[in-house]
């Protein structure tokens, strides 16, 4: 991979991505693998005006040992100072954001116990409840992305040597994070653009459900929350400062109402959850909860899955991305929710975004209840968009809009 | 470097040198370089029963870009949770026991501003004060172990390529560290042994001071604490627990009377201070005190070091090591102060270590003060002894003691 356009990416991370602003902490997680991305991410971070970098790093395969070996209730805990490492932070004049590397072997806990490892990452999550709340609630800016590993790009491209493999995969992410030819900086500026315009579009119909049907057997009904609100690439944290959350995006999403979904649809892509893969999969919905599910591959830990707790068998995002996203165009199955959720429409179990809904970010929890927003410790992306996906759109008037037509947007 | 030894040696510093005990948790602190030993220490710390395992993994590429980016205040800041997240292991019921493995590059931060750089660390180590007690007063067991990396192995072997030089390391560390042959965990209870044979004949003296002399120039004379105690390789824990510190081990040490302390004396090995190289320096001392210090290479580092606080231009141990050290007969300089100081005689600027004089680890600053035992936030060790080294120790009733003659134990 070539060094110029590692640092490009970085930068763009760093400046377009996050959006480091001066006088900010940046609080950056990121997987031993990814060293050489996380060091020009820090450079970056100050040449931005950054107070100060923080680097957490973590190891799979020092995680795979503790997961293995380490006591349930030991590994569940979460000691006092764990949270209060990120509000110090967060709680700060600067203030902080928050840029999550990824770098994971999709099936790096493979054969351990699914259920152990569920509810371990369940109770870790409820017990860092505040300081989720600060991402999934976008009182500060943060991002997600990724850089090749050796197992992951040899999951992606298994006929190439190592190397070989690890370079492909980086060719990849560079194409389809748009950071290949030019000035990325610019080219996201474009991109946005064209999405804002997408979710201005979906937000002046004034859907009230969304209906999606593929051959494939998915004939699913979504009802949208009250006051549901679609949202695009780019979101604004409590400052106002603009941030792109994931990198790369090409979703235009927004919030179903948790009770009123039903139907059946088919998984389009292997789905990694806690880095073991699910595959073959299906899900029956029946007034917004799942009533039955079936998969090919690990049927039992999309059992976990949806057992994690009360919210985690309803949904709470609804995304449409069309089939000539770059990350489907690029023929390539990633088996990271980052990238593969960027090349097909998708639903969320779990957690829904306050941001989706009108006023959602001021409400507390019953008040988002009451509009059909999900809660729930996790949020998981599953994709459910095919080639030749139809999507319609009942308006609140109750006429019929075709959204999207042979897997692309109608309009 | 072969995978077995590479077990052996994991096994040993979690089983004998921090001697993990059933339900502790095992705090490691780990460069990325040396993911290969931490992964299989945790394995080890699992099989001892260790309740839980937390790796703190540090890189040093991301410091040495803080400390020369980073704001001083910000990098000097402490915030309240750091603390706590020792602090809430070693109060909690099981306890906590620590390792620190090294792998750095002893220039790594060449170049650099080295007062910020200082100033950085002692800020920081002051307020990290009550943490950092519960190692140097050995109220939990604690080990510092090292493995190659490719920096600091192009280092020691300037004329090999990379590998074999990191090669060339990991031989010459499992040789002095008593890994390659047999049983390293039976080797060691006999070096233990005879170490500890060398502490009570000298307690048994009861000196009140140290002669050192050299055909270098080395003149000084050490009066002990009072109270002074000899202590070898192995210590006891809050809890009873034996472990050893140091990983490898050569030295028979105590405390010196930090007013008690006069002449000059001749460093005979590089010093790697805050990931810098102190070459060819001397120190004078009058009633304790550095009066004047010169240095062929980085004397302005030197002279940072002794104004760190109060306490680090008077020396706080004194450690007597053979020439025929197997550190030493190995012929390698290490530059890191972990080997070297076991290749040599030394004497450290700053604090002392409570244990080294009768009673002290349950005296306050004050009486310790009282006792002559040096207070600091730094411990530097400086190697001193030469293949000529003559040391002769002054008993309490008057008479004089020929301890090294020739660089060698007398006794």
């Amino acid at each position: 991979m070539k060094t110029e356009l590692l640092e490009k990416y970085a930068d763009f991370i760093v400046r377009v991505g996050v959006n480091v602003q001066p006088g900010q902490t940046l609080l950056v997680s990121c997987p031993l693998e990814a060293a050489p991305l996380a060091r020009l991410c820090v450079r970056s971070a100050y040449a931005a005006g950054a107070r100060d970098v923080r680097v957490d790093w973590y190891d799979g395969l020092t995680a795979r040992a503790r997961l293995e070996l380490g006591d349930e209730a030991a590994l569940s805990e979460v000691k006092p100072y764990l949270e209060r490492s990120y509000l110090d932070y967060a709680e700060s004049e600067g203030g902080a954001c928050v840029l999550h590397i990824l770098a994971d072997d999709p099936e790096l806990y493979a054969g351990l116990d699914a259920g152990k490892i569920n509810r371990v990452r369940v109770a870790r999550n409820q017990k860092l409840k505040t300081w989720r709340d600060y991402t999934l609630n976008d009182k500060i800016a943060w991002c997600i992305a990724a850089m090749p590993c050796p197992a992951w790009a040899k999951k992606v491209f298994p006929e190439l040597p190592e190397a070989s493999a690890v370079e492909a995969l980086w060719n990849a992410i560079f194409e389809v994070c748009r950071v290949t030819h030019g000035d990325p900086v610019a080219e996201w500026e474009t991109h946005i653009a064209r999405l804002n315009a997408l979710r201005d579009k979906m937000n002046a119909y004034h859907f009230s459900s969304l209906h999606f049907s593929s051959a494939n057997g998915t004939d699913l009904n979504i009802g949208l929350a009250d006051g549901a609100h679609w949202e695009s690439a780019a979101s604004f944290d409590d400052r106002g400062t603009l941030f792109v959350p994931n990198i790369p995006t090409e979703e235009v999403f927004t919030a179903p109402h948790k009770d009123h979904v039903d139907g059946v649809v088919y998984g389009t892509k292997p789905y990694a959850y806690n880095s073991q893969l699910i595959e073959d999969f299906h899900v029956t919905f029946q007034n917004g909860r799942v009533t039955e599910y079936g998969a090919g591959k690990n049927e039992a830990l999309l059992g976990e899955l949806l057992a994690s707790d009360e919210g985690a068998c309803h949904i709470g995002e609804v995304a449409l991305v069309p089939a000539s996203s770059p990350i489907n165009r690029s023929g390539i199955l990633f088996y990271d929710t980052l990238f593969d959720e960027n090349a097909a429409c998708h639903i969320a179990f779990g957690a829904s975004y306050p941001g989706t809904c009108k006023g959602g970010k001021a409400m507390n929890e019953e008040e988002l209840k009451k509009h059909g927003m999900n809660q729930s410790v996790i949020h998981e992306d599953i994709m459910i968009g095919a080639a030749d996906t139809t999507v319609t759109g009942l308006t609140e008037k109750g006429e019929t809009v075709t959204v999207f037509s042979g897997g692309e947007w109608a309009f």
